[in-house]
């Protein structure tokens, strides 16, 4: 069993989620972050690599006073859990994604140094899972046995790429957004061998750009809540 | 004086043009197909670098029997003219786009060999233009002065960048498959700095995929023909 999987992202129009310094840079609009921000709080957790957890340092948390006191109405913490996949144990322990605001959960391989795994139980769960990387099917059955039903991957494009590769994705959110790059990282970042075939549902305008809706169209193993 | 020039090309989710192999595999599909044949016979001249003659070996030619019919009425060429970025007159003798169907111009640098540039001329057009590079701005002002209004760049994702960078692009169409790759030619294969801005004019359903249609932000000197 796993949550229900689906992806957001923004990408400029030539497919790219940072500028060629390999930096976030904003793509999206302000309504587009409000969905984002809706995403969010409708999801028992969201999940990032460590790439982008050292590249942007996210917080990860609901921005919206009153979408975090609709989850705490709803029996909720205020916040989703946050899980960073980090199979060497690298995230930095001032990151904003270990504030008080939420549980952490980090994911590690058998790879990573048994102390800064130490380091990090001091300030986050950590789960180990996977010999050399992280073993993703195995980590989203830890994650549906802990209650966690709704998972948000927010990037980066290395960790797109290996959802995609463990046929785990239920569903996936491009805002396009009005900016090109011509260098940078992509959505997708790793060859898929075959592609990975979608289904588009569709585009939806928001603010200045549009998201895109669509379904892999390989069989998963989802647990159906859409 | 230039044309009116516009981008036309087919990108997976992830913004690629080609798969891993950098070859041009099936993206669009059938209604698409169509709009790009509209698209073409609607044009006085189409445009591609080497790299997608070489890769791809394209004819370039309206495939439609009733748009080529449509042209002849109106007293055109059965098909636009085709043209081939090539600054080092690299093109082979025996490529499609070198077909009798269709006027072929080659625009090569002063770099190309001498002798390549005379092997060319038996079979095309050629136009010395640029010094290292094709110079694009001259070589949209021999278009125009040849009678060439409007203009299609079909590709590959070096020329698409090199068209923005030299802000000369009046409109983009993107048809966005339901494909992802994760490693490939992107649309935009050439860092743009500052990152070039467009203005999300529409996203159209066209049979399985959405065509995007964009704007860039920067002023252009085009002949307003739209």
């Amino acid at each position: 069993m796993r949550p229900f999987v689906f992806i957001n992202a923004a990408m400029s129009i030539d497919g790219r989620i940072t500028d060629w310094r390999r930096r976030q840079v904003r793509i999206s609009c302000r309504d587009d972050m409000k969905r984002v921000d809706r995403l969010r709080a409708e999801s028992d957790a969201v999940l990032v690599g460590i790439g982008t957890v050292i590249a942007d340092n996210p917080s990860l948390t609901v921005k919206s006073k009153e979408l975090r006191e609709k989850r705490i109405k709803e029996g909720k913490s205020p916040n989703p859990v946050r899980v960073v996949l980090d199979s060497k144990a690298r995230l930095p322990l001032n990151s904003n994604i270990l504030s008080n605001d939420a549980e952490t959960l980090v994911a590690v391989s058998k790879i990573a140094r048994r102390d800064r795994i130490n380091l990090l139980k001091d300030v986050a769960k950590v789960v180990v899972c996977g010999e050399k990387k992280v073993d993703i099917p195995l980590l989203l059955n830890i994650l549906f046995e802990n209650g966690i039903r709704k998972l948000m991957v927010e990037g980066g494009g290395r960790v797109i790429s290996s959802f995609l590769k463990e046929k785990v994705v239920d569903r996936l959110f491009i805002y396009v957004g009005g900016i090109a790059f011509g260098e940078g990282v992509n959505l997708v970042e790793g060859r898929l061998d075959p592609p990975v075939k979608f289904e588009l549902l569709k585009a939806e305008r928001v603010g200045r750009g549009f998201v895109l809706e669509a379904n892999p169209v390989y069989k998963t193993e989802a647990t159906d809540m859409q």
